[in-house]
């Protein structure tokens, strides 16, 4: 196993009925900041859950920050925050509310402009203290250190490591207010999260191997079902907790990590706005099979213990299991190739040739340029 | 799925070297408590390396925490603690010596005796921070906030809780001068904590049954390896991984737990002073019988998933499940019967007696009284 160092001091608070322990999670000193997306969270009774908890307490609302947050919107509320003393944000929403927060965390004690940070986060002195009520379960932001944030201006989407929630509230009813495919692209999501940690080497850790494919096993076992019965308190409590342990480190502990099919697919949000866990779900199966030789034993074994692909050689248990996982996918009710969802030539040669020029190279191996992303491209065109 | 309050702070720094990792990880302001149990550690290079790493830090030592931590030992260093100011303590040995360091880190600022600490843990108002060096993988305090403390004078072992371990640093290569016995007790330890929050109800988290499974998968698959070959890095790097997940929390969230087999274990450890591990071994395989009933469904799912039990009426199934569990234990060069390691009909009779006074009721369901005790203890006789 190689060495590594594990932290993850977020505290989570699970089940129904939970958002109204924020009463005594936040401080009563706090000057807090409620940040929210576009708004759905008046329809599903999150925004008056919140508000009940929070009363007696000192707070205002930022509204407005969008799926693939951008540092645009993000920098009015780093404004306000600066002006009004603001000392705790609490981001209200999905994956994408939870990141913008935390770069808004990173950036109000900053005595400059928030993409500084994104593109030096050695810049990054103090945070303010952030923590969430999580709405969609997808990007595992509410339990990690991540986010992802867009500069419209320049067109580009990048990786931003600020701190992690203090807590996260989750629960399972306020998922029944998602759409179809929003719950699609967070299954979607959730299982490359996994994949990317896992898909590399065997044996690393045979632990986190089978703590990978425990996930990996359960979306499998679920979604059908979650599919049929969308309600299901049970049902969306199982896959609320699979899409936090998918990327919180807890399956990462002494592994090599992937995350080339997650960088290409931020290029193709970042020119076309397709939502990300749909541009993973069209994205994976390509990578799988560009890059099935280096990946080859840890395919064999993903399709034996999740996929139970027992019988024939090698080399057809390998297509099949790339071949299941598409079909995965396809089951969720996404598109799986690039022509179905609008995209095509032009944005392969795109994405490659800003590899290329920026040198990228991507993968466990780092050995993924501009060249091998057009092959993976053109794989699932 | 139950819901649940999930938070674990601990930093794991895990790997070959990393003990020279603690001069950055303790301020050099502290006054540190350095404790330790009898001595092994002189002989194995951990003390030579924790005092390298210390140079130039302020710290003292306290010797002799034994296995099983008495409170009449403990409260020895923590008036030594109270007399010297101390305001870090340094735990380097194996659970016991973490388990007892939690006793002294809440007894230092307290202004009583640390026994009434470990039966009323509401007194406790303020904890010394604490970290660790561990040396042997087993109890997995290393990572969560539990000690077991014995009262020698009274002849009592009772479970306390404190705080979590700041830091704790793992070095497999540590393990290579443990003896035989104690990494088999380390097992079984690390297997039955796994049994206690899993053989309860089936489904009630899909994934924390199969993290549970994995764990157990992973030990039953390198347990007669390491048996074969105690010195090989990567096993027991394997082994001591899981031994931490055993118990901080990552199988627990949403589920019941059990904890029948180890209360009964720690009256066999304070009556007898057979190691722990060795208690559970024994003891395991009566609850199950005794339980079955009620474990049905999940004995019959360990049994499919872990030893791949996966023919046969479910009786058969249960009963084989049970035995191949005590196998388990026997490969490992555990004895599984009590009058194999010298107990008899009168410890069973003088636990049976306190129990019943003290109206004891343990296991998810809170059935498990004296009477059932009794049973449990003559099955495995």
């Amino acid at each position: 196993m190689n060495n590594f160092t594990f932290q993850n001091p977020t505290k989570l608070i699970f089940g129904s009925g939970t958002i109204a322990k924020l009463t005594k999670e936040i401080p009563l000193d706090k000057k807090i900041m409620i940040t929210f997306g576009s708004g759905s969270v008046k329809q599903n009774g999150v925004y008056e859950q919140v508000k009940e908890a929070l009363k007696g307490h000192n707070a205002i609302e930022f509204w407005g920050i969008e799926p693939n947050p951008t540092v645009e919107t993000l920098r009015k509320a780093v404004a306000i925050g600066k002006e009004q003393g603001i000392d705790f944000l609490l981001a209200v929403g999905g994956g994408s509310v939870l990141d913008g927060t935390k770069l808004i965390s990173s950036a109000i004690p900053f005595n400059g402009d928030a993409w500084e940070l994104v593109l030096n986060p050695l810049l990054i002195k103090y945070m303010i203290p952030l923590a969430s009520v999580l709405t969609l379960p997808a990007t595992g932001s509410e339990m990690n250190r991540g986010a992802v944030i867009s500069n419209h201006a320049i067109h580009e989407k990048r990786a931003f490591y600020s701190s992690h929630p203090q807590f996260s509230i989750l629960d399972p009813l306020v998922t029944f207010s998602l759409p179809e495919y929003q719950v699609a692209c967070g299954i979607a999501d959730t299982f490359v999260h996994v994949v990317e940690q896992y898909l590399t080497t065997p044996g690393q850790s045979l632990l986190m191997d089978r703590w990978s494919e425990s996930i990996l096993q359960t979306l499998v076992e679920i979604a059908p079902k979650i599919k049929a019965d969308p309600h299901n308190y049970d049902l969306m409590s199982q896959f609320m907790l699979c899409a936090t342990m998918a990327l919180n480190g807890f399956t990462a502990m002494g592994v090599t990590q992937d995350w080339a099919t997650h960088m290409i697919g931020h290029e193709i949000t970042a020119l076309h706005g397709l939502t990300h866990g749909h541009t993973l779900a069209i994205i994976l199966p390509g990578t799988m099979s560009i890059m099935k030789n280096q990946k080859w034993d840890k395919i064999l074994q993903l399709g034996e213990r999740v996929f139970k692909i027992l019988n024939g050689d090698e080399a057809l248990r390998v297509e099949q299991t790339i071949i299941e996982t598409e079909q995965f996918f396809r089951s969720l009710g996404l598109e799986t190739k690039l022509h179905e969802v609008g995209i095509g030539e032009e944005t392969i040669l795109k994405i490659k040739n800003r590899f290329l020029k920026e040198e990228t190279v991507l993968g466990e191996a780092q050995n993924i340029d501009g060249n091998i992303t057009e092959q993976i491209l053109r794989q699932v065109l």
